[in-house]
Parts: C-alpha cells; structure tokens; sequence
C-alpha cells in the first residue's frame, strides 16, 4: 500500500464543510466592543458520532491562519492532496480517537475559510464588510462556537484542545464557559499577548497596509494586496521557526546554483522558501482577516480572568482538568509563558499537567506529528473521569 | 553642570566629518564581485591624535545602519542634539581613550552616510546609481577601509574593534589583511550569516521591493519606498532587541489611553515605538543601501577563510590578539555563535579571549551604556604588547 493510500486508510475519510448561521437582525450578535454583527456563519466540521449522552464532544479550536478542516479528506481531493491539518493527531485510533469521541471544528470568526469575516458580505450593503467589520476578540471567536455547540445540542464539551491563537480560545472557553468544559488542552500558547507577540503582529499588519492596493481594506472588486500580504506571511512564518530548525533545513544552502549570483533575486534556499510560503499564504488568506485576527490576538490578556472569575470558586464547582504543553524552541510563546499558566491556574486549585515537550522546530512544532505528543494528548484524555 | 553640559565636557569635542576619494579610472576598484567601481569615496571621522611611530590607530567599524560619527558632536549640532553612537565608548579617558588612540571610523562602502553606494551619483551617467551599483561583500567594505588607512600613512592597526555587521568587518580584516592587525574585537557578531538572520534580511529586502514607489530601486527623482522601508526597519529593530526588554519597556502598556482602541490605529505602546522606528528610519536612511548592505551581511561567511587562511600559520607571523564578546540575549548573533567563533580561532592557535556580557537588552546591547563592557574594552586595550 502506498503512503498515500496509508494515510487515506487510516484517516477519518470523506468529510464535509457545514456551515451554521444564527443572530439574524434583530437578534444580532453584540460584540466585546459593543459593536453588533449579524446574521453570522460558522463553518465547521465534525468527524466522529456524537452518543446518546452527548457528553463524548471534543471541540478543536485552529491557530490564527488555520480552518475547519481538521482530518481526513475533501471529496474534491485528488490522490496525493493533503488531509486536514491535525490529520495526524485526529482519527480513528489516533491521538483524538475520532471511534470514541465526537470532535468538532469550527472555524474560526473573522477568518475567511467560511466563517464570517471582513470578507463575507455584509447584508446592509450587499458589499464586503472590508473594514466595516467589526473589531473582535478571542471572546468573540468563543461566543460563536458556543452558539454552535448549542446548535448541536451539546450541553457540555469532553475537551477543548488547541494550539496558539487556538489555545487562547481554549483559555477563553475556561474563562466565559467554565460549567461547559470538562478538559481544557490549551498547547503553544499564552494567557497574555506579549510585547514580542504584538511588535511581529503589528509589522504584518503595517506590511499589508503599506500596500497601495490595500485601499483601506476596500480591495474586493481589484487588484489585492498581495505583496503587503505577502511580506506579513513571511513575518510570521519565522516567528513560527526557530534558529536550531532553519540551520538544520536550510543553514546557509544555494538556491539551484553553487555560487552567489551578487544580484537581488535571491541566492539562499531559506530566501526561495520564504518567498514561496509568501505567495502560497497569499492564494489562500485574505489580508483582513489577516488584521482582524491579528489584533484579536493581540488584545488577549486572560490573566486577570483566571485569577479571578470562575476559577477560584473551586469549591462549588467541578473544577476542570486541565494540561498545559509547550515546545522548548517555542520562542513566540515560551516555555516560561506556559508555565506561569501553570502557576496561575494551580494558585487558583485547578487540576493542572504540564508538558514541555523537547522540540527544536519552534512554535510550529504542534502541527508536526510527534509521537510523544500524540501520546500525551491520548493519555490525558483517556484519564478524564 | 547639567548631564548635556558635563556629555560635551567629556566627549573628543567637536568633530568633522572628513572624505577620501581613489579609485579614479581606468584604476577602478574590482570588487569580490568582479565588478568595477570608482571612483570610491570613504566618508570618515578621526579622534585623538596619531602618535610619531603611527602605531595607536584603532579602526571602528560601524554596523549595518550606523555612520563614521561614533562620537563628539558637529558644529551644527545644538544644545541637547546626541553625541556620535559609541560616545559613551569613544573619548578621553573612557575605555577607547583618545588620549592614547587614534581612532578612525569610516563610513561603510554602500552606506548613505557620506561614503559611495546606491545613493551616489553614478559619474558614467551623471545620475545615481540606483540597482546599477555593483553588489559588494563585507570584504570589500574592508578593502575601502584598508584604502582609507594606506591614504592616512598608516601601516599597522593597534586594533579593529566593531559589533554586529561591524564585527563581520574585524574579521574580514583578520582574514584579509592579518599582518595590518595586532588585536581584534569582533562584538555580537558571527562568522557566518545563519539562515535566521538571511531570512530577517530577506524580509526586509522583500518589505522594501513590494513598494511600488521603489521602481526597481531608481526612485530618487521621486518619491521614495517609504512604506516598505519603514517596515523592513521595525522588522529590523524587533530582531535587536529581544522578549525581555521588551516585556520590560512596554509589556502591554497601552498608548495615551486606558482602554482598547478596537481599530487599527495602535492601542499598545509597542505598536507606536516600532511605527516612530520606521518612521525616523526613513527620514535618515536609503531604501536602496539597506538592500545592499543586507546582502553584504547575508553574503558574509569567514568559517573556511579562518581555519585555512592567515590564521592557521601562527608560528611563522605574529598572533593576532582577539577579545570576542557576545551578550547573554542576542538571539539575531547568538552566544552559541560567538563561541562557534572563539573555537575556531583556538583551534588555528591564535591568542583569544571572550566574553559573554549578561544583558537583557539583545542584539543592541554593544550600543548601550554599560560599565562592564566598557571596563572589558579598557583592559584587553591596555593588554595589548
């Protein structure tokens, strides 16, 4: 069998992109700004059969460029296309037993993989949002996937589990929907947006505005800014790296040449890399959604929160069970971030694990399959009583 | 006296900013590339006196953005207007004391600051060169320099002493010229671009073409690449500094208000510094410099000229006497790459000393006051026989 024909065999198979539309005026959804949005679409996707209790649900929450497509394959997907990407982690009798648990994904608000974002269009106008789209937060994000869960007729969730921008939503579930989360996975992540974190954001979102073609966000009917797009995509792209994994992949290697060619048209491997990952982000990502995602992360900062609401009442609630991970070369969210997580959520009598996994391909490292972590995640959930 | 005042008082005093012209055709300078450039004019400044044996000249090499004003003030400057940028390093009785050195700095080959580069008229076309300036090396910064010391009657250099792109250029003078060197500093340095610090180059370089007022680099009869110069400088300035200073300066300090913005227009501190980095960057710098002088560093690479060249026939010259320092949170030059370079030099038997300063402040540590590193400088000065 070929590894191709592996990988189908062993993955959660065809799935579907759903969509769930709610908060129609005059019900519109009112937004930590205070500002309204609505009606609001949630594209999501599920793999796994919900039980009769409907309490085996684990909702996966995806990083900031991320989208519904967890696992498994599209029935548009040609041989040799890519499954979902937490294929690895998430199927039948892998990491996130999709035979034992009921797993949804939805993506997230603001993005543009089928979710309302700045590019969906807005009903009052009949035009693209563009910068008429409200600011929103990762509250916002979670108060959305609430609404979906509770269109699905779940009333409490098994697990929440994400990684970075994802792993803030899981923060957030605890925090605005303590009673509802049984586990919380929050991995890669941090309770407060760092000064670092912020200065990358805000030089990706200087980028795209930089580009004349931006036109204060009213770019749908022309030309895009992909080269600002594209500059923000590499930006990010090395903070997702780290030094140890860029010398090992690229060190100081040629592009298809054994000599410098002393002009501007790149000479290093690790320049032709950075440039593709640019071009390809730009085919697939809309640049306001890039802004919009961005400065809902920036704005996160539960520390407060979970010092004070809801976690502390431990004594009149199930507390919940949480494992926090990171990955040593992590440098956008470090170790030392997810430990004070740690320590916050002990101080507040939470049942708490930590795992830092040895890693050396920076932040990116938990969307690389990694048997360890694979293990980690089976076993913590296999220990939720 | 007042903390202007008492700076001026003991600063070299006014300084001027001196020109050196050669390489006049038909003796045009060849540069690594196999390109012709002339003629060349070095931009420089001296302070302290030559001694009659012409044997206290210490040469300072500049970094990537700086300029041969490394200390004193000009005529023009007023009350309160900064000294030089090693001011705090450079002047009577302080750790390069220019009451026994005589120390010349020189503007770099492709800077803006008064030596040649892309900026220059072009005397064959009587415009500025633009993307016809040849591409050149850190090597050829060096033979410029090494033309400049010729021009000052000067046959032997007590030390080179520079940081960052500036220690790229005490090692090429190392390599190239070892006979002219008694000592060595090369400060936050690394003998060879890594794939991390190629990639934030590149960034840079890519910020600075995606602006269409960049015009393939002939812009300067219009207007200027503003936009993606000012970007490619905060990407810049965020890989100098580092996640403790700046969890220290602004952490997530928000900008002449006390609640979010929920707009684009910046809400945290750190948003406005990087925004007045860019900014006050394009004001002072060349678009086009910042692409030449990226590819210089990212060129750079003295790992097999060290081991085989000049360094390993340490019985048949005399030593060079190198002081290598690193500080502890640079990750764009890191410690690891410092000491990669002090084994090198061990193992060709040459006499090196080093020394990793703890400093929270990154990469731009060597450019902040600090006593230690001032007393380190002072007595590896003083040592030198």
């Amino acid at each position: 069998m070929s590894e191709t024909a592996n990988i189908r065999e062993n993955s959660v198979g065809i799935v579907e992109k759903k969509y769930y539309t709610f908060a129609e005026a005059p019900d519109k959804l009112v937004l930590e700004s205070g500002s309204q949005l609505g009606p609001v679409t949630i594209a999501y996707e599920t793999y796994g059969t919900l039980n009769k209790q409907k309490d085996n649900c684990i909702l996966l929450a995806h990083a900031f460029s991320g989208d519904s497509h967890a696992a498994g394959f599209y029935p548009t997907d040609n041989e040799g296309d890519k499954p979902g990407w937490w294929d690895f982690l998430v199927g039948p009798g892998k990491g996130i037993d999709t035979n034992l648990y009921f797993v949804v994904c939805p993506n997230i608000l603001g993005s543009c993989m089928g979710s309302t974002g700045p590019g969906s269009i807005n009903p009052e106008t009949g035009k693209p949002y563009g910068l008429s789209f409200p600011m929103m937060t990762i509250g916002d994000m979670v108060v959305t996937q609430k609404a979906l869960i509770d269109h699905l007729g779940i009333t409490g969730l098994l697990a929440v589990i994400g990684g970075s921008v994802g792993g803030m939503q899981v923060l957030e579930w605890c925090v605005r929907f303590p009673k509802m989360v049984r586990a919380a996975v929050p991995i890669a992540t941090t309770m407060r947006h760092s000064a670092l974190a912020i200065a990358f954001n805000e030089i990706a979102r200087q980028s795209i505005m930089a580009d004349p073609n931006w036109a204060k966000g009213n770019y749908y009917a022309g030309e895009k800014p992909n080269m600002g797009l594209s500059v923000a995509r590499m930006v990010g792209h090395v903070t997702y790296l780290s030094d140890v994994a860029m010398r090992r992949k690229f060190g100081r290697k040629l592009q298809d040449k054994d000599h410098f060619s002393f002009d501007f048209d790149g000479d290093f491997q690790v320049e032709s890399y950075l440039r593709h990952q640019g071009s390809k982000f730009v085919s697939r990502f809309d640049a306001n959604s890039v802004l919009y995602i961005t400065k809902a992360a920036d704005y996160f900062d539960v520390v407060d929160q979970m010092g004070k609401q809801g976690l502390t009442d431990g004594n009149n609630r199930k507390k919940i069970k949480y494992l926090v991970v990171s990955f040593s070369s992590d440098w956008l969210y470090p170790t030392y971030q997810a430990k004070e997580l740690v320590q916050t959520l002990k101080r507040c009598g939470q049942n708490v694990s930590f795992c830092e996994i040895e890693a050396d391909c920076g932040h990116d490292a938990f969307l690389v399959p990694d048997q360890r972590f694979t293990t980690l995640i089976r076993g913590f959930l296999d220990g939720i009583s």
